[in-house]
């Protein structure tokens, strides 16, 4: 089994000091379904417990109502199977169930670039330009940044149940806040605002409320937003993006500290 | 616009009582995302900035690239638009931008259940039967599991970077942990394993590590778990299929105290 934590570079600021160390990231892949040979839809999952992914997943989703209709579930980890590479679960329905009922929830997402982390990074970065901006910013302003994003979370002072986003400028003259139920909306909402005002993207950063996946980094180097700050923990597969397209990652952005894990040259007292 | 807040009943459990209240929730509703006029994605999100919401996700999966290629954002949330229901966003695009590029991340997920939370509910109600379980638990029994969940965290304890499910009998002889970077993962994780380790679900509570949104309860119906209990908030559309599918959900559940938003005759001390 793909061991579920990966080390990577970090450089902790505390009390005004930065300094290098390593950090554990979980781990993030995708994972292709199939059914009886056929893909039906791509993940992204934390590795490990894939039979059972799958099969929740279809059974959550009412394609699968009974073990019964399964005559097997194929998962080979190790990419020694020739007929089955790694990160791709086969499950094989009876006939009775080979036609999904009603209309599938159907996603497919990198399905084309690979079935690893790595090739699905570096077919991105065939498609996507890495990000050249020259953009800075203190400590100190993402603190700021990120406490008024805090107060600007009206919905979930109230009910507890939002995610935000907001794209600042470093000096807050340009603050841009969006709640939303799902993170990858408000970041959506967010970068949409910032488009229909014309706003250069270039020199604005992104702060979330929670963690940094994948897909969240991808919607940042999509924009060409050069730094992506959060309070929470970012994914492996985040920042083995964020390393190849020079975006810049800040995780655990909380109690005057932060962790800063790719293109840290960004993040810079002022003058130095 | 719709309100993003929206009020249900709640029984709260603080200190050995219930007392019945009002508890202030997060409003989730569908939209339907069209292109030039045709279905192209449904999202679940929070009311409210629509047009950036379209042009953002548009914009951040790499269907839209420039707002040159844009003509027009349509909304009208009122429903007084006769070409256009609410709950649909049309995006308009340039011949240019016509063919989305490379291969769109399709999701189709409840088009055909109409397009407001109300409608989506009413449909999955004709398909799925309401719970008959039961099943009951004591508040203490709840935060045990919870804080056992917790304890089998054993990646974020690592890294900070997952979401957990888990699946319990309340006595706590069936517990069924689940790590994931995402929170539907972790649920299909424990329902695969329950699944095929052949429990019977209908004598099982969810616990989760986050947030109720209709997705996660949908989850739990359709595999006929009767008890959904988590430790951050529920969202509108969660507790309305809650109430129609006789759901208990139970949010806020931390520092031994708990909320229960429906079906709260589950939720019982023993011997009551």
């Amino acid at each position: 089994m793909t061991d579920p934590i990966k080390e990577f570079p970090v450089w902790r600021y505390r009390q005004g000091q930065i300094t290098a160390a390593r950090d554990k990231v979980v781990v993030e892949e995708p994972l292709e379904i199939r059914l009886s040979g056929e893909p039906f839809q791509v993940l992204m999952r934390l590795p490990g417990w894939e039979k059972e992914l799958a099969l929740g997943f279809l059974y959550t989703e009412g394609i699968v109502r009974d073990l019964a209709e399964v005559i097997n579930v194929h998962f080979c980890g190790t990419g020694t199977d020739p007929l089955l590479p790694p990160n791709v679960v086969d499950v094989s329905l009876a006939a009775a169930a080979q036609a999904p009922r009603g209309r599938p929830p159907l996603e497919v997402s990198y399905s084309s670039c690979g079935l690893c982390a790595k090739e699905a990074v570096s077919e991105i970065c065939r498609k996507v330009p890495p990000i050249t901006s020259n953009l800075t910013i203190p400590p100190a302003a993402l603190f700021t940044l990120m406490h008024r994003l805090q107060e600007a979370q009206a919905v979930f002072q109230a009910t507890g149940g939002t995610h935000a986003v907001a794209l600042a400028s470093p000096d807050g003259r340009v603050f841009i806040p969006a709640e939303d139920v799902g993170r990858h909306n408000a970041m959506d909402k967010a970068i949409g605002r910032a488009v229909l005002t014309r706003q250069d993207l270039s020199g604005l950063v992104a702060l979330l409320s929670g963690r940094i996946s994948f897909e969240m980094a991808l919607k940042c180097v999509r924009a060409g937003i050069p730094i992506l700050a959060a309070v929470s923990a970012p994914t492996s597969m985040a920042l083995e993006l964020a390393q190849e397209l020079n975006l810049t990652t800040v995780g655990f952005l909380r109690n005057q500290r932060l962790n800063i894990y790719t293109a840290q040259e960004r993040v810079a007292e002022v003058g130095k």
